[in-house]
């Protein structure tokens, strides 16, 4: 079994607002889609500019090959594992591969941890932008 | 832009059998699947017992409603945030609703963070289990 330190929270839906802004907070999100062998879920770097999240990748990888022109599910959270609680938000859109030379300059700049070239970009507007977490507990009376 | 604190990593698959064992070290998994309105992607904890990854619901979730039978995809990770490495685990396997009162007894000690009764489980079987690590890069000569 593995350790279960919350009290008990609450669940609550975030709203889109407030999804936007925890969504600088973290590094990481999993990219889910629906492909040829099933649902994948990859776990990826990302940033946010220009009204976009945005990744990079190889033309190898399962990202690009089978992602491009497809509805995309980017979850991103934030966990305390302590407390028992975190938050989740998640986006939905259309996935759209951008060579390096067709992005906006300043994303040259965006550095993701695996080594080696990133050629491709991967440009996903949010066409839905979800989040719940989990409140601590009333206090009770 | 978030930060990117990673020099560079090699990005290697990981044996199902240390895949298994990565599995005892999260408490946090993310499940995805092909749902009515595209691939969802729901934080849950989970835990691992009798050959198979378990979680905890209630009837009304999006998870009772839509993945009793149907294939899930389960990630699991670990993230190295300052180090700018981590792994991740992928479980495939279909998902299988089970009353509270036809789980083995040991189960009723596992417990989710969100408040309140989750009388139902959900049982999922790896049919697969894959995993990849992103290794510190190999020292320059």
């Amino acid at each position: 079994m593995n350790p279960t330190p919350g009290p008990g929270a609450r669940l609550v839906e975030i709203p889109a607002f407030d999804c936007r802004h925890l969504l600088e907070l973290a590094q990481i999100a999993r990219v889910a889609w629906n492909g040829p062998r099933g649902v994948a879920v990859v776990p990826v770097n990302y940033t946010i500019a220009d009204g976009a999240m945005w990744f990079r990748t190889t033309p190898y990888s399962q990202l690009a090959r089978e992602c491009g022109g497809q509805w995309i599910t980017v979850e991103v959270d934030g966990l305390d594992l302590e407390g028992g609680a975190g938050w989740s938000t998640v986006v939905r859109g259309v996935a759209e591969i951008l060579d390096g030379n067709d992005v906006p300059e300043h994303l040259a700049d965006f550095q993701v941890w695996p080594a080696g070239p990133r050629p491709l970009f991967v440009r996903v507007e949010p066409v839905e932008l979800t989040g719940r977490k989990l409140l601590p507990p009333p206090v009770e009376t």
